[in-house]
């Protein structure tokens, strides 16, 4: 059946569903399913955590008995193996779907179409891709990692309008209002691994938590029960067992260079020889090894330096810039530590967004290599 | 009588009047006026052009017999004097108009209310100021340079997200997009003097002129005739006869310390000392010139240097700043070249718009003084 302007409503619809599980899915992907029958929605689901069921499960356990013959919109494609819960494609079939729509395809090379494959096979009619990019926005960390073994890489940073993130002597206590940092634990909260330099865990005695109170979201407390594991990069060592951020709860991963002149560290915190070959922590197997940990989103917090690394190294997916209405001035220190010589060698940038977070502006931006 | 929604939207019309006369007006205020009777609208005019009718007599015109016992809808308070056209007041007093509405008071302190003061003095009902914010914002320079004795400052400047303006070598072609710099052109049509330092006059070889095809407007020919001042600030005598900046059509003033080591200037070039106290011109004594010449607003288009100098000294009222989906790193040039130590000395700016210009964004900004 061609795909009509009824079934992009009713996947819009399934991807708001699988939205609600932003803050709580991961490793998992945020799935959103809709059942409906004769163009009417009978059933909704979205899957909540990992361990729990899928989208398509709590959907048709709604629907009962009245999904025979009706057509469920699912913004992945249902999975077809049997893991923590049984296969999705089965229980389609089971519960006697006549037709299913999905937003995209499982980004999982190794198992992508099977679960499309299961229905047809069946007799179920399958559509899609549709609303495909915006599926695909859904999970950009599950996909990444899944097509890619590599987590999406985030990186926030707040700056005055004339680009400065911080006063030459570090100072950056408050670059931006109040509402900008609420979005910030936001962004932290999505995230499964939080990185940041020792210089910014030091200076700006910084906790990198989510806090509950400041999410200003319905179930803030019960997404704050995870804290994202806070990596801190300290290449040669500096990080001390009484530091401001171990006082706080939550995993930490200590990234160094072979050398760690500091012992009894308490439990909450691993450590982790990552030295590249340039005597610097090595970005890239960091990342690797997050991903190997099936972590999705990682947020970069850091100053201009390590940020400016992970930029230079073509290690970065997306930009989160929260301007502030104000001037720090030409001595101040830099968005990015990234020289460059010549308008042949700047970096082109794709901006997604523009909007105002109470009196600042967060610019959500990514490199652009088409630019 | 009170003020109506009805009201409003008559007035708001007359603004959107007023707003046609954006490029053409100078030195006189942009004004519109709608009579309506019972309601309807029934005649509207602007003002087109200094020595030609006012906004009131253009809609009287049209009115004719109709505007007695009519309202008119008046931008800015009707003039009271007899300049190159009779007083504005008496117009509308000998058409019979019963109620006159104003969006604010004459701006200029000698003459302020008199006009008002006419029409209530005949029995003429006089309401208002309505909508002044919007009809304030009409005429930044009139009002500034009539309540101050300065124009109005504008400084436009083109940036990457990370707040630079050009490579440390000076390169900066091209920053933005064309579309911004076609918007750019709009800026220099509106104002009356454009205002640039030598080094990116001789540097980057600004012609610094509006040119008809890059303005895209209906009457593009007509605005482009009327070309802006060009004032270059040149204090150690740097600039030549064959610069190309002289190449161009249109009057400009060369603004030196008292030293000119060349003579022979076209006829087209006044030349004016200025020197400040520090050796350097006196930017404070420029403006006021300009405001004796009857000059509104006046666009700073300069390097970081010039533009710290205006921002600096308390000089700006105003930024628009386009800013280029790109990065262009660490080593480039600042936005203001303004060193400030710390968060305490930062600049609060008030950021009044961001809006899409092509690929780039535009940023509308000015010093917030409560900020």
């Amino acid at each position: 059946m061609p795909l009509s302007d009824l079934d992009s409503q009713l996947m819009a619809r399934a991807l708001r569903l699988a939205e609600r599980g932003l803050y709580t899915t991961t490793p998992n992907p945020r799935v959103g399913c809709v059942i409906a029958l004769g163009g009417e929605p009978i059933a909704e689901g979205w899957h909540q955590r990992a361990g729990e069921a899928h989208a398509e499960v709590n959907a048709l356990a709604k629907a009962g008995e009245r999904a025979r013959g009706a057509t469920a919109y699912v913004t992945l494609e249902p999975c077809n193996h049997t893991g923590r819960t049984g296969p999705c494609s089965q229980a389609l079939i089971d519960a006697g779907i006549s037709r299913v729509v999905f937003g995209m395809e499982d980004p999982n090379p190794k198992v992508s179409g099977e679960g499309l494959e299961r229905l047809r096979a069946a007799g179920v009619e399958v559509d899609g891709p549709l609303l495909e990019e915006d599926a695909r926005a859904l999970n950009p960390g599950f996909i990444k990692r899944m097509e890619r073994g590599l987590p999406w890489v985030r990186c926030k940073l707040a700056m005055s309008l004339d680009g400065r993130t911080a006063m030459a002597s570090g100072e950056s206590k408050w670059v931006t209002g109040r509402r900008a940092r609420e979005d910030v634990q936001r962004l932290r909260a999505r995230s499964c691994a939080i990185i940041s330099g020792i210089d910014t865990v030091l200076m700006d005695q910084a906790a990198l938590t989510v806090r509950a109170d400041e999410l200003k979201l319905d179930n803030a407390a019960a997404i704050a029960e995870r804290q994202p594991l806070r990596v801190v990069l300290d290449s040669r060592g500096r990080m001390t067992p009484d530091a401001p951020l171990l006082q706080h709860p939550g995993p930490v991963l200590l990234v160094h260079c072979g050398e760690t002149a500091n012992t009894g560290w308490p439990a909450q915190v691993e450590t982790l020889a990552l030295a590249g070959r340039d005597g610097r922590i090595d970005l890239t197997a960091l990342l690797r090894e997050l991903a190997r940990r099936e972590y999705n989103e990682v947020l970069v917090e850091s100053g201009a330096t390590l940020a400016g690394a992970f930029l230079g190294q073509g290690l970065l997916d997306e930009m989160i810039v929260y301007m502030a209405p104000k001037l720090l001035g030409s001595n101040a220190r830099p968005l990015f530590q990234l020289p460059l010589d010549s308008m042949a060698a700047q970096l082109p940038l794709k901006i997604h967004d523009i909007r105002a977070v109470g009196h600042d502006w967060r610019i959500t931006a990514s490199p652009d290599p088409e630019g």
